[in-house]
């Protein structure tokens, strides 16, 4: 349809309004997703799309990613008004066998996993070598976000490509200021970002992004100044651009969080929005001579409210508040997640103990070392997915040292799955599992939590705290806490000789469930919770072991490396005279993107499916 | 002595050069060490001790520490010389209860665990925060080396310091120009390194970091042009500085190897360097009117040649190069060791497909990920230690992808012990052994690395080839390598129902030698080699189990989330009705330094000591 607006700018604008009205529609939909950093790339990505690419679609064509993946939404809007994607996925942000919350390589055109930060150059210079030595020639156009800038992997990979002469490389940097839910320049300033560059000699240009007739001249631009090496494009843009409502500059002067970096927005948010984009989008295909819009979607229905107790990074983060009042040696040290990790209250208590690092989780860990030897006990923070991994070295290194430091790792576990992939923690403890002097605690329930953050000021070790940020379902909420100690579980329903160990809100629910379901064909079984996920004593497992028939571990991980290979190592060199029948169920693949129920199905976790295992355990 | 030099720099150029003396003596004697690092950074270590640091030795007083790590010979042997070192321990560098191979909190004066690269300023930061939530106020010092900025977490650490205003922060950089062999600029341009600085908001001052007196004038003009912010000192130097037989500029024009960045120099070196730096420290005495030098150091004594095979990384550089003659599928990957990890016969015969990355390892295995999506098989090389934890979460996220990667750590486990635990990689089956699609495999014997280049060619997943770069001993380099495949094991020395399982050449040398020991005490021992550290194959394995009354499982590895769990985790669920009596050895503390057998024996590892555990287990 847009095809017959002549003039480019002016299609691409049209394009770009239609796009950020199915975005706006997926996002609500999907209960979740990035709604301001969508917009504030859409229109360089409608450009990049329409008019800068040639043959994006084809084997041998110019390729476009998003390093930051956080705005993969307005991509599958853009490819889906292009009938680039089924139409149909419109419906079916993250949901299993939809669309991921950030790109994944199963998904049409998308070129390379993203969402973990910082990797964009890199991926994009192997494929420029590959094309190379293969007699290929395409280009490839990077999309970052300003926040990302902060992680040290974009800045080891700019001199390479510089070297190499990589004139097939651009990289537009996503201006909009603000990283997670606040200014950029309140995190980590990024200094004279066009000096920083340059000084890795790349070529620099700047421009409005949310302005098509600026990118188009300036794409021109960047192959007419820079055409033997690498340039960046900082774009300059306004996170939610495109409508009032969600737009940064909208923003009252006096508020510090931009409240459309992730989540769905509300009914009445979700209104004014999509009054405002079709009124846009309406004037614009009249100044063009075309009808007006006929919106086919349906009402966007967001997914319920899900139910259960308290989330647990926000009685973390009220109850660490609360004891660093009494306790002078704690210390927060945060990675641009402040909101999502429960720190708020902590910041405003004690805002003197409180450091912001941006995204940056390498410096953040050795800074804890430090702030260890100096004689305090830093509480570091970020979403377990990169707490784990990224600054993996530099935790080792604290623990060679013998420092005391705790890790907190929230959003652990493959709920919530929304997110996808890049953010569902199942690797952890196996990554941390054997750093000498660490001990991994998952708690289950809000009163343990407080027991563990009591745990963590008073251990000689150090602690990797496993938060599950998923609504902790009425049935692990309900668990009565037992004291803490190091390797011992505790029974949290009764039963026979059929016995279940977990840990942490999701499994334990599970199998809670699943006890119910069991009862009916006769079979009771025993539900342990065992917070210690790379601890078990051999004393307590032996008692344990000697009343069961069968023991099973579940878990919110891999099956290999977490705690059912902790647990069957122990139970074996325990040199028992008849040891119960052992199975440990996890995770055997990548864990898929959707809603919980969908995901904990997909990968045999659910209560009946747990219920099921059980049965065919218990009668053979 | 010194002491009554009156003049500042005089004294500081003659403690200078003692310190190299002492340095070139320790180093030859270790049999190994870093001389070049160690003699370009002699003066600036001089100058700090003797005129810059207040009360250094002090618990209140300002903190030295290099992050790279590298130079600590010089560092110590200047402790030494300012008796702030025990005077024995100059016979002790790399030994067992002596100077770790890098610095080390256990040794006096020693704030920080380094070696491990890039994490200097983050530390420094804690250690600032620490002091000012205290109420302390002292300053603190931080060697870099210039290779060592390649590491992004140099670049993720800078801008909080700026924001911080940590007026008492200063970097200097040891800017030798050469990194491990060769020169940084061939390696990874720096670029305008005094840009890069200033765009991060830090002062910038440089100076001839050889030259005593440009260094005092130069630390006087830190304090006085920066009294609000940290700043950096690029000292120019020179990489062996202080005698001619190591010094960089002594270096033909066509040589392209710098050959004193670690290990000792031969006989004739060591003679040569060390008449030069003898004349040298006796004309500068003489100069202050000092007596005349007393040498009473005893001729050091280099550790003997290890005997055995030739070392796996050799063998596996050559092998990877004859197969990429026929196969254009692969490229080989580099951070910066490309003759530790056996890549020189690589890049001679193909230096199209051969890319280095300088110390940047996130950088490489993101890049291997985009070589993977165009199409090739990259190899990715790195010392273990490093690539298992630095880039953790992209070794993961190309997992996610499904690419096939190849990631080849050599200076795999233990041995040799004689660089410290930051080099010692004894968790890497653990960090990695959860990677879907990752199978880890150790051989054991240049037979069988062959045997694996192969196995990587065809394999359906990516690998982990875990090599080690000990000498092979004798008994392992003799095993004769049975095919490949995935998860089985096979029998290296037949003997009786007492089995040791293991792989690798340390781990199969020493029990081949305890089954030797224990044949006088008529136990049989059967020593299976299993080169897979994160699968087993579970029939292949109760076919094992049923021949044993004892099971074994020794690893070159923690005892936590390395082979002994995958075994012990598949017996049990392998279900027998009598399962063996099932034990793990490995390590259960940070590695220790020192010599091969000084380590083994401490870790309880040697052969004796593993024979006196099977005679035990067999007999209880």
């Amino acid at each position: 349809m847009l095809g017959s607006i002549g003039d480019t700018a002016d299609r691409t604008r049209a394009f770009a309004a239609l796009t950020r009205i199915s975005t706006l529609y997926m996002v609500t939909r999907a209960g979740s997703g990035h709604l301001g950093s969508s917009f504030s790339a859409c229109d360089i990505v409608s450009h990049l799309l329409l008019n800068e690419l040639s043959d994006p679609f084809e084997e041998h064509g110019d390729v476009y990613f998003s390093s930051k993946g956080h705005d993969v939404p307005s991509l599958y809007a853009a490819l889906i008004g292009l009938g680039r994607l089924p139409e149909e996925q419109v419906h079916q942000l993250r949901r299993l066998g939809g669309l991921p919350g950030h790109p994944d390589v199963a998904t049409a055109h998308m070129p390379f996993n993203t969402g973990s930060l910082g990797m964009g150059v890199s991926k994009a210079k192997g494929l420029i070598l590959a094309d190379r030595l293969q007699g290929r020639s395409r280009r490839v156009f990077v999309l970052m976000g300003d926040g990302e800038l902060q992680e040290g992997q974009v800045w080891e990979s700019l001199g390479g490509a510089a070297r190499g002469g990589m004139s097939e490389l651009t990289l537009i940097i996503d201006h909009n200021k603000i990283q997670s839910d606040t200014w950029v320049n309140d995190v980590a300033d990024l200094g004279d970002l066009e000096g920083r560059f340059e000084s890795y000699g790349w070529g620099v240009l700047r421009c409005d992004g949310n302005d098509v007739d600026q990118l188009a001249k300036t794409f021109t631009a960047r192959a007419e100044r820079f055409p033997d090496r690498p340039a960046v494009i900082i774009a300059d843009t306004v996170k939610g651009a495109g409508c009032a409502t969600f737009a940064a500059t909208s923003m009252p002067a006096d508020e510090w969080r931009y409240r459309f970096h992730s989540g769905a927005p509300s009914d009445k948010d979700y209104l004014s929005a999509h009054a405002e984009l079709v009124a846009a989008a309406a004037a614009l295909l009249a100044a063009a001579g075309l009808e007006t819009l006929r919106l086919t979607d349906e009402a966007p229905r967001p997914a319920p409210v899900p139910a259960g107790g308290p989330r647990l990074p926000e009685v973390y983060g009220k109850t660490l508040s609360q004891r660093a009042s009494e306790d002078p040696r704690i210390v927060a040290l945060d990675a641009d997640l402040v909101l999502d990790t429960g720190l708020i209250p902590f910041v405003q208590a004690h805002p003197d103990r409180f450091v912001e690092f941006g995204i940056a989780e390498q410096d953040m860990v050795s800074a804890a070392g430090g702030l260890a030897a100096g004689g305090l006990l830093p509480f570091v923070h970020s979403f377990s997915c990169f707490l784990h991994s990224r600054p993996n070295e530099q935790i080792y290194n604290n623990a060679t040292e013998g420092r005391r430091v705790v890790y907190v790792g929230s959003l652990a576990g493959v709920l919530p799955a929304a997110p996808g992939h890049s953010h569902q923690a199942v690797r952890d403890v196996s990554a941390l599992g054997a750093v000498p002097g660490l001990v991994i605690l998952e708690p289950a329930n809000a009163e343990e939590v407080a027991a563990a953050v009591d745990y963590c000021l008073t251990a000689d070790e150090s602690v990797y705290l496993r938060l599950v940020s998923a609504p902790v379902p009425e049935a692990s909420a309900t668990i009565a806490a037992a004291p803490l100690r190091t390797g011992h579980g505790h029974t949290v329903r009764e039963g026979g000789r059929t016995v279940a160990i977990g840990s942490g809100p999701v499994v334990l629910g599970q199998l809670l469930e699943a006890a119910r379901l069991l009862d009916a064909d006769g079979i009771d079984l025993r539900v342990v919770n065992l917070p210690w996920l790379n601890r078990v004593d051999s004393g307590w497992l032996a008692t344990l072991a000697g009343e069961a028939d069968t023991l099973l571990v579940v878990e919110n991980h891999y099956t290999h490396g977490g705690q059912a290979d902790t647990v069957a190592r122990a139970l074996l060199e325990a040199g028992l005279a008849a040891p119960p029948a052992f199975h440990g169920i996890g995770l055997t693949e990548v864990p898929l993107c959707g809603s919980p129920e969908e995901v904990l199905w997909a990968h045999g976790l659910s209560a009946g499916q747990l219920a099921e295992r059980v049965r065919t355990f218990a009668t053979t």
